[in-house]
């Protein structure tokens, strides 16, 4: 295995580096005074590019070579060197200063969309995105061609490996006829129901007492993680040291409280992946999607129940006295309260998915060449209109301009939401059957049988299996959207 | 110029790479949750590892060598290129096994440090100091032949790049004399005047609040620089990009409020150093002397003379209300307490150089090979006595175990303070000579004409000059102890 075991040496070292990258992200988001962005673009890009260098080194292909022909290499062994394999080659296609140009051209358009969103100047604003977007369509077409898949395949692999355009225009093409109707349904239920809002303002102090309570029950681990503000939340660092973010709204604690619910699913997936591998390619999750499953899962399935709300309500008087929104029903009901909206972070779990397919069919005609990135505005105004019944002509900080994915170079990440989504509710369906009791814990606040289910069959497997393997193992069945058009129904209709 | 740009470029990366691990070191003093403490210790051993490969590359010799002969070099470009060769020279004469030993060694030696000195047992200390010590030597050693230094020159060549035993010497024989009467004769004075103690609790938020008030008046630029909290106060990051910290006592504001001044004369160094070098050698600072004469400078001169506060006074009552220890004349007498104390970090700045003189006579009896470690708590006595009047007999805890600074392997450290803050007066002096009405601008709490000035003659010159060149430039003399003198007798007698 001595091929195998100085591969394992290299990757030891790039996930360090992978762990430095990912700090001085958080730090950027976090901490970072505002006039250091040059230098830290700098720095950020010289970082990405040495790491490149080490990956893509040449005696990095023959040691690969001789590592698949050693013998004793465990399951796990095998996989790591696949993950291996598969990393050094879509890197090796890649050159160097293509990646620096890539990096540098992405901070500096982050940046430029933090100051340009806030004036909705789309148009000052297209420049740094065009060059970002140039660049991605170059490394992209050189990773289609090593892997022998359609440009935006490529794209999709990186966030949803083992997902293609073919399997998700299946598996969405029923949520996209169903869900506009679903959406009406729910809403003209739910415009006969009174729910009483909350009156603030709420200290941010207690707002984050209140989030930090509830990690406490959902079993984050403080020694190994903090949590944090951020303009758009996150959840970054390393396995052993999880850096959480939310934002703060002084009038509406629910948004920042879910928010902490959501990156908690992430977090718990860090802090749960096997510690033997968590430097090595086989004890990360750079799936997307599955990393969404978990996040989705805390916050859809769990955080947005009534026995949640049973559980947290004492917790909210606690921080914020008595109200009469404080019922947990009260707080339930809003929790699920179905509103179109402009905004994807904000949106709704019945319309959620018509965002993520809206940015899906975008991202689909740019990399196949049917519209430009000057087409945006309108096209996203349209699609708006037609999924969700909301304009967002001459808005476009709350339209095209919302996210930060795009500005930052990652297309073909949004999809990964919604099949995770998918997936969510396909392992929270396989769990509750398994686990028939559990609501009933979960409304005292005991949350560990779904902690540690999750821990056992999916955190501590990290990404020995392929997606669909490990989602077939623990579910009985490929990917469907069943399950989650099932729980809208029964939660919303 | 091919060679010296292709160095430029090196250069320019390494100095990416250590903005990274200066900002990880702050996140880990700062931010960094503690059970993530062995990834960070393996994170940062590889990023080290990784600079000192690309630093000591062979073909950085030949660069150099061929850079030498390069026409067209400023004399920016030709001190770069000197500053290039010297940290090529004393990194390459460094096997890396003997770079791994040694930080092992001190490691241990540190940790051994800890609990020992909590016992106070120098005994059981003793044989883990001895390891180190010897690798300090073999190190020191190699230094030494390639710079063909004697070792303890090689030693303060570190932290006072231009200094060494025999103009130290010459510098402190003035300071060992004049020093412990002038101690004796202040404590005398100030033993007949009554001075008032602020009564606590001071809340930490307004303390902060007092500090960054401070800050902005001294003109530190929060656009590219920020203030924290850590165990020991520090100032990191880099020049668009400074962190600096401090830490909070409830019962004394005056303690934090005087650390920030000391840190924010770091950061305006850090703020003011030529933007268009700062990511080469010559536009860094590496001389702790230098960098000690600018936080001092602004610490001692101006942040504790009786016009600074005159200045505060308002301030302080704005946070804390009014109490009979606020009167500007009270705090400034607080600020200028002498009293002869066993510990360094503790002492005021007349007793302050007698501690520094203790350790280099020692360092130097040691690396002269005129006495051993065994010999240190003896000899540490005498001179204790001897120069204060105070005994560590049998309290070896403060006594020679009291600083973490020879535990971690740092020897040739300590003068670096004392020249500094000779060198703080030096500039001050000259200063106020061609400023005589600032001190009257300072009561208004207008610094900019100070500020300005360092940053014309000193902060600005980054390291083109050795830096007694700079100061004969600036002041017109070599370094000298006459300006801290006569400071002291001035303000102390």
């Amino acid at each position: 295995m001595k091929s195998y075991l100085k591969l394992k040496e290299l990757f030891k070292q790039l996930s360090q580096l992978h762990y430095t990258q990912r700090i001085m992200q958080w730090d950027e988001a976090v901490m970072m005074p505002e006039g250091a962005a040059e230098t830290r673009a700098q720095a950020m890009a010289t970082l990405s590019g040495l790491t490149q260098k080490m990956l893509v080194n040449k005696k990095n292909q023959t040691l690969i070579a001789a590592a698949k022909q050693e013998q004793g290499l465990s399951a796990w062994d095998s996989a790591n060197l696949a993950w291996m394999e598969h990393k050094y080659t879509v890197a090796a296609c890649i050159p160097v200063k293509l990646t620096e140009k890539l990096t540098t051209a992405s901070m500096n358009c982050e940046q430029a969309w933090r100051k340009m969103r806030a004036q909705n100047n789309w148009k000052q604003f297209l420049p740094h995105f065009n060059k970002v977007f140039k660049l991605v369509k170059e490394t992209t077409k050189r990773r289609a061609d090593v892997l022998q898949l359609s440009p935006y395949d490529a794209l999709l692999d990186q966030y949803a490996p083992g997902f293609n355009q073919k399997k998700i225009d299946a598996i969405f093409a029923d949520l996209k006829q169903t869900m506009p109707a679903l959406v009406q349904q729910a809403k003209n239920k739910q415009s006969k129901e009174q729910v009483a809002l909350p009156a603030g303002p709420f200290a941010m102090e207690l707002q984050k007492e209140l989030g930090l309570t509830v990690m406490h029950a959902l079993q984050f681990d403080f020694n190994q993680g903090r949590l944090d503000v951020s303009h758009h939340p996150f959840c970054s660092g390393g396995p052993t040291d999880v850096r959480m973010t939310t934002r703060y709204q002084k009038d509406d604690f629910h948004s920042a409280l879910l928010g902490i619910c959501h990156e908690t699913g992430h977090a718990l997936y860090e802090q749960g992946l096997p510690r033997e591998w968590i430097d090595q390619p086989v004890g990360v999750v750079d799936s997307m999607a599955m990393h969404e499953s978990q996040s989705l899962l805390i916050e859809m399935q769990l955080c947005r129940s009534p026995e949640f709300y049973h559980y947290l309500l004492p917790e909210v008087k606690n921080k914020f006295g008595e109200q009469e929104a404080f019922t947990a029903d009260n707080l339930y009901q809003l929790a699920i309260r179905v509103k179109p909206n402009l905004i994807r972070v904000e949106a709704d779990e019945v319309t959620y998915p018509l965002h993520i397919i809206l940015r899906y069919e975008l991202e689909k005609a740019l990399f196949n060449d049917e519209i430009t990135l000057k087409d945006l505005p309108t096209r996203w105004d349209e699609l708006m209109r037609s999924y969700l019944g909301l304009s967002t002509k001459g808005n476009d900080k709350d339209g095209v301009m919302q996210d930060v994915h795009w500005p930052s170079g990652a297309f073909g990440y949004f999809p990964a939401y919604t099949l995770g989504r998918l997936m969510a509710a396909q392992f929270f369906a396989t769990f509750l059957r398994q686990n028939p009791q559990f609501f009933a814990e979960a409304a005292k606040g005991n949350f560990s049988g779904l902690v540690n289910w999750l821990h056992k069959n999916i955190h501590s497997q990290a990404s020995v299996l392929p997606t669909e393997d490990l989602l077939k193992k623990v579910t009985g069945e490929s990917l469907n959207s069943k399950y989650f058009l099932d729980h809208i129904k029964q939660r919303y209709l």
